[in-house]
């Protein structure tokens, strides 16, 4: 596979900003070094560069001229939407353009009838369920950054959240995409309607990270918000009774909008950071939550609380009030930032098993962890058998990292061997092009490598990111905090 | 856009034959006339070819050499299933290979864990339900040919059926695919586990109509069979008030798996044909089905019925055994074979519209019918927008066809002016490939190209379906009979 890896000169690119001012306006282009800086990575901050320089554009137009200006040219762009991504698929390029969204931020057109929304990217997730909540409906996709991430941001990484297990990723809540194309062409993908025609190209744009072009325009379904919502949270003494409980719920038919899991490690964390109360002497607990039609809820609730029982659960708690529904994610919700008290430093992983699979994958990962001396923390989403690995170091001691990272890869393996995939929610981005290769063969690799030629030819969207250049491959990223700062502060949960 | 349009001498297809005996074995092979004649149409009989040579593989490694033999010469091929599609999308090449998978028909396994089936692309619809139903699952996609349509031809088309309101088409079911590309490689996409990895082409492959490749195994989502299904027949003395039904149903957050229209020569037609009894003077039925847990389908049930009663109905049926519902869908399913019984033709339009724009579109197609004394019969799923207008005419009348094929493509204009689709559930195939143009922009259809084109360079695979050819457009189908035998005879229900 040949590699696409467009470069250009800064000076090509000082020569271009006069007319990227001429289209996006004066404070629409930014180039102060300082300024630049500010977009230097998304969540993801082991890897960094500043953009050569900042475009942000308020139309679809201005959109269309900047990409056609840089195909002209040959320079490369990244799209970024709100930079809360976590596989660095918004990495800025030194010499090219980075292309924000967050000025687009209208929601365009709220249709009741039709049961959906069409929203600029900028627009953030959590702003269209806002709007429409007074009407009875929610967006349903709810990545842990909801309060922040961008809708762009999310069709871009096919985000999912912790009610994908019943409502799924983003791929099943988008209905029509505008796009302006690498070549700077604006194309419409589906539409308000239903039913198939042409090229579904809508599913490959969603997931594909800005390699085949921009989202200016998204309809997105609307879902009727449920009548009634429990949570439960389930508390055993063992990993794996917690997992056998997992696949009771689902094997008695029961479809949770959310089935969560953590460890001790990941519980003793959070009850260190916000005191959320779980059970004590739990070695797993699970957050269990069940909506739709009050009659239907209250039986499955009892199913559930019984299956979690014939399971070992020593203790099941129901909430259906909002306080101590909030009060239950609490712990859950915060478990990733709380690590940061109980480590110096971590690597969230982000991989997929099938569910069946999840005993055996998390009796290897305990097993990796005790040969190796790596502690690793469990918080993830059970029940699509998306696991969050958090793996603990100390990043002031010489080599911590380089381990950590091996135990982190170790367990991506174990996902691909199991069948289950290098990603879940969080995206391939520059962080796991290079591991494509350990999921995918290389017809397959070909086939995606021509469809991204097909749209892309010149390489100079988003280039570096989702497939695998083989010259990057092998390298290892300079900087390697591994935390968010947002992160740090427990202002985002991205997970 | 250029034109794709691979042209083979028969000579050439000649020599292949003895290597694709080597390949499928001799009683893989026809070459006989009469033997190939069998394949020369699809569902859709306005359409025919006698394709140049037939083979029969069995496994995805003959797949593989056959393709990558046509590939070597530059002989076009066409995929086919069970040949029950509606849109031409089988339509075999006259100097080309048609590729047939009824051979390939595994069930290769059932994961009831996981819950989902693989199986190979010749396996009958129905068969996976048969297959899973003593587990309490079925297969949700439900084509009306469902009892002969192959699996792998559901792909091919993105089929839908009755129930697509609740459950959606092909697309939302398949979680893997194995394919042959038009170069002759097999490239996985997917696989049992969910998340987001590489660009997610199934959602692309699914209704490529076999230009993008061959299905060779294919990994379906098994659905929980409900604890309870009601089905309710409704009458209304005015299609309005049925469509207002509609409206006030969905508006109320009732999500029926089913909600079928048919209108007064629609019913004339089904009672001549079937009596299935239909409450006399009715203008309009709604057939609406509810499935899912007992509690909840019976308080939705009282719900329905209100909101008909509401809405104007004068009679509201509701049967929950399997013979009184089979019952109330014996009228609806015969409606199509039934219209024979009231016109010598007809032609079956397959277009969608916004829900909310139904009753606009149903009244211009009064409208249309009424000035051109053509004959419109309605019978279509309501819930999601799937209209099927039967446009009658007499095809020994001169001209009768011509006229009706005016009507029925001006029905097509109707729902592209409101926001709607050219094709719902059949697919674009031959028959549509030249309407292209009316629903998708210049840079629309050259995107659909550049895909195209990524994957099937030379132009081998399926030629001149899907996509507009513009050589060929403008030109009429030779035969023009309308009707498909099996349909003639009641024995498919493929609407």
């Amino acid at each position: 596979m040949a590699t696409i890896a467009p470069t250009t000169s800064s000076t090509a690119l000082a020569d271009l900003v006069p007319r990227l001012r001429e289209i996006c306006g004066e404070d629409g282009v930014l180039t102060d070094l300082s300024r630049r800086r500010v977009y230097e990575s998304d969540g993801l901050t082991y890897h960094r560069a500043t953009p050569g320089v900042v475009v942000l554009p308020t139309t679809t137009g201005q959109v269309a001229a900047v990409v056609s200006l840089c195909a002209e040219h040959g320079v490369p762009y990244v799209p970024r939407g709100a930079g809360t991504g976590l596989s660095a698929g918004a990495l800025p390029h030194a010499e090219g353009v980075l292309l924000v969204t967050s000025r687009m931020r209208r929601i365009v057109e709220i249709d009741l009838e039709n049961e959906c929304a069409v929203v600029e990217p900028g627009v953030v997730n959590l702003d269209i369920t806002r709007a429409v909540a007074p009407h009875g409906y929610y967006y349903a996709p709810d990545p842990s950054s909801q309060q922040v991430c961008s809708v762009g941001g999310n069709v871009a990484e096919n985000s999912g959240g912790a009610h994908c297990l019943k409502y799924g990723f983003t791929a099943g809540h988008v209905r029509g995409l505008e796009i302006v194309t690498p070549s700077g062409e604006v194309v419409e993908l589906g539409g308000k309607a239903t039913g198939a025609h042409g090229y579904d190209l809508i599913g490959a744009f969603i997931g594909s990270e800005g390699t085949l072009g921009v989202a200016t325009r998204i309809t997105v379904s609307l879902t009727r918000s449920p009548e009634r919502t429990v949570t439960l949270l389930s508390a055993f003494t063992s990993m794996d009774a917690g997992g056998e409980a997992v696949g009771a719920i689902i094997a008695a038919g029961v479809l949770p909008s959310a089935i969560e899991m953590m460890d001790a490690l990941a519980i003793e964390a959070a009850e260190a950071a916000v005191a959320c109360d779980y059970p004590a002497g739990a070695a797993a607990v699970l957050v269990v939550e069940l909506d739709g039609p009050a009659s239907e809820v209250d039986a499955q609730v009892e199913r559930v609380v019984a299956l979690c029982a014939r399971s070992g659960a020593f203790e099941t708690r129901t909430a259906d009030g909002p306080e101590e529904r909030a009060l239950i994610w609490k712990g859950r919700k915060s478990a990733f930032a709380a690590v940061g008290r109980i480590s110096p430093a971590y690597i969230v992983q982000d991989g997929v098993v099938p569910r069946t699979a999840l005993g055996e994958v998390l009796g290897r990962i305990a097993a990796l962890s005790a040969e190796s001396g790596i502690r690793v923390a469990n918080v993830f989403h059970a029940g699509d058998g998306n696991l969050h690995p958090l793996v603990l170091f100390d990043d002031s001691e010489p080599g911590a990292w380089e381990r950590a990272e091996e135990v982190s890869g170790a367990i991506l393996d174990l996902c691909v061997e199991h069948g289950g995939s290098i990603t879940g929610e969080h995206g391939v981005g520059v962080d796991k092009a290079c591991k494509m290769p350990r999921m995918f063969g290389e017809a397959d690799l070909e086939t995606f490598e021509l469809f991204r030629r097909a749209l892309n030819p010149a390489g100079i969207a988003n280039p570096g990111k989702l497939l695998p250049t083989p010259r990057l491959c092998g390298e290892r990223p300079g900087v390697r905090t591994g935390v968010h700062p947002l992160v740090e502060s427990g202002e985002a949960e991205q997970f």
